[in-house]
């Protein structure tokens, strides 16, 4: 089964979006400080900007700025999220180099927090894929709620694998798979995984667990003999789900790097770098990094 | 591979020893309620004393009250840490119902924690061990650093194994294999593990992983496939390694149970008395709970 461990993972790190917008809100520069230093650390894939209605995300409605005030690195895809054509539009208009959309496992979900069903969301999406099908911008799409919902409870898998195949064959290139509230477990992770790939190919398959429960680095390494090679997580584990009750703390990338190194696998990342830039951003929130590897690292470095 | 997975597994609950001596000290009482709790929630296995000098581990010296004071519950097991022949005695003299001894895998950490090599700190076990097996006491042995040390960094393998088998040779009945520093990742821990279980039966060894870089449950689920069926935690991340700089955090009995449930394997615990346990204990800490799970499960409920 080790066979198929890949020796090399692309971390997607998602903390200045999926990470700030459920945080208080930061300075514009404070963000822009945050995704050069992730870059300087060697991310090569940093989500960056949420082209979402400010009403409803204003942690994000600076996006534009941010997304003007970075350096670009070569290398680098700095990414947003856009729900919508006039999102869409906006990201271009700051050379977003790849785009987001977004969709749920769970059709409680999906009602509740977009008030319609998952089909619905879905169609609407089309027409952001198409656009950016024509200027040959990448889209990326999220599933949610893979291993539970906070308002259904289980999902079923066929679900799970339905939606994620359904964003594939509208144009996404890789597809996401979020462990919205953090509640599964590794088998139940391993066999979320499993049933997806049965219908998209691996190397378009992406995890996005959160560590609500703990169980996050445990799930990940229980689909790395999949051969699963892209991970989604947050620095300082920034972030949550402001829909999900109790919901708090994207895995840590700190965490998962120090975990895929100690495993022989490659990152790129320099985790010292990360760390500090970790610590950096936490200084404009009210709390420390949420990061077992940066707070040990840091309290040996007597910080 | 998956076939050698425990159907069950049993929970060695660490807290109110391991875990509370290297908290701030709390009232007698607060430790005979606690462990008098985690019985109730089902722990069948419960390290409540320690029998060491008072001057090394003052947060222990109440140990022979703290025995006194429980409720004794049919089946459950509560055992005490006893470095020799005297805190062997006292025991005893409070019926406690199995003891521990504790061994180095690493030369420096023993050198620099207990004055002596690592074979003159076993020798000095040894007495212990001829006088528990003279009254028909159990006693387990604990080998730390398995996967790395403060003070030498790398610890070989070789003297893990070595150590791990002399304290069975000399009579243990179970060994536990500490990461006491939680440096260690998923398969350098299934790694140390096959590599013991080559000399100590399986059915003999537990493992003792400190979550200090967020790694235990990933190291633990990594572990499973092996068939260890022995797993050391402490409730509400009680404690540390008051030796080791930096090294905080037991791994939690509720993030453990939690997982261990979801991948079907039994423990015998009820979840929510085991969080309520490790919330009323964190009332005399200046801490609330150090588990995931505990704080998603509290937050849940609105506390």
């Amino acid at each position: 089964m080790a066979d198929a461990v890949a020796t090399q993972v692309k971390i997607v790190e998602v903390g200045p979006r999926d990470g700030l917008q459920n945080e208080t809100a930061v300075p514009t520069q404070a963000k822009i400080d945050l995704i050069n230093q992730l870059a300087a650390a060697g991310l090569r894939y940093i989500e960056s900007a949420s082209f979402v209605s400010p009403k409803w995300v204003p942690q994000m409605a600076d996006s534009a700025d941010v997304m003007r005030g970075i350096d670009r690195v070569a290398g680098v895809t700095y990414a947003g999220l856009t729900p919508n054509l006039k999102g869409f539009d906006n990201a271009v208009a700051v050379a977003t180099d790849e785009v987001a959309v977004f969709g749920a496992a769970s059709e409680a979900f999906s009602q509740k927090n977009i008030n319609c069903s998952i089909d619905e969301s879905l169609a609407r999406f089309q027409p952001v894929i198409d656009a950016a099908r024509e200027r040959g911008i990448k889209v990326r799409g999220y599933v949610s709620c893979v291993l539970g919902c906070p308002y259904q409870g289980d999902v079923p898998l066929s679900d799970v694998v339905r939606v994620a195949k359904t964003l594939f064959d509208m144009g996404c290139y890789e597809i996401s798979l979020g462990d919205t509230i953090g509640v599964g477990t590794p088998w139940q992770a391993r066999d979320m995984l499993a049933a997806v790939a049965e219908q998209v190919p691996m190397q378009h398959l992406a995890l996005h667990f959160h560590n609500t429960y703990g169980q996050a680095l445990a799930n990940i390494a229980a689909c790395l003999p999949l051969g699963v090679a892209t991970i989604d997580t947050a620095v300082a584990g920034l972030g949550g789900c402001p829909y999900a009750q109790g919901a708090s703390g994207n895995l840590a990338t700190e965490d998962a790097v120090y975990m895929l190194h100690g495993m022989g696998i490659e990152t790129g990342i320099d985790l010292q770098k990360l760390i500090a830039a970790g610590a950096t951003i936490c200084q404009h929130l009210n709390h420390g990094p949420r990061s077992q590897v940066a707070l040990a690292e840091l309290a040996k470095q007597g910080k």
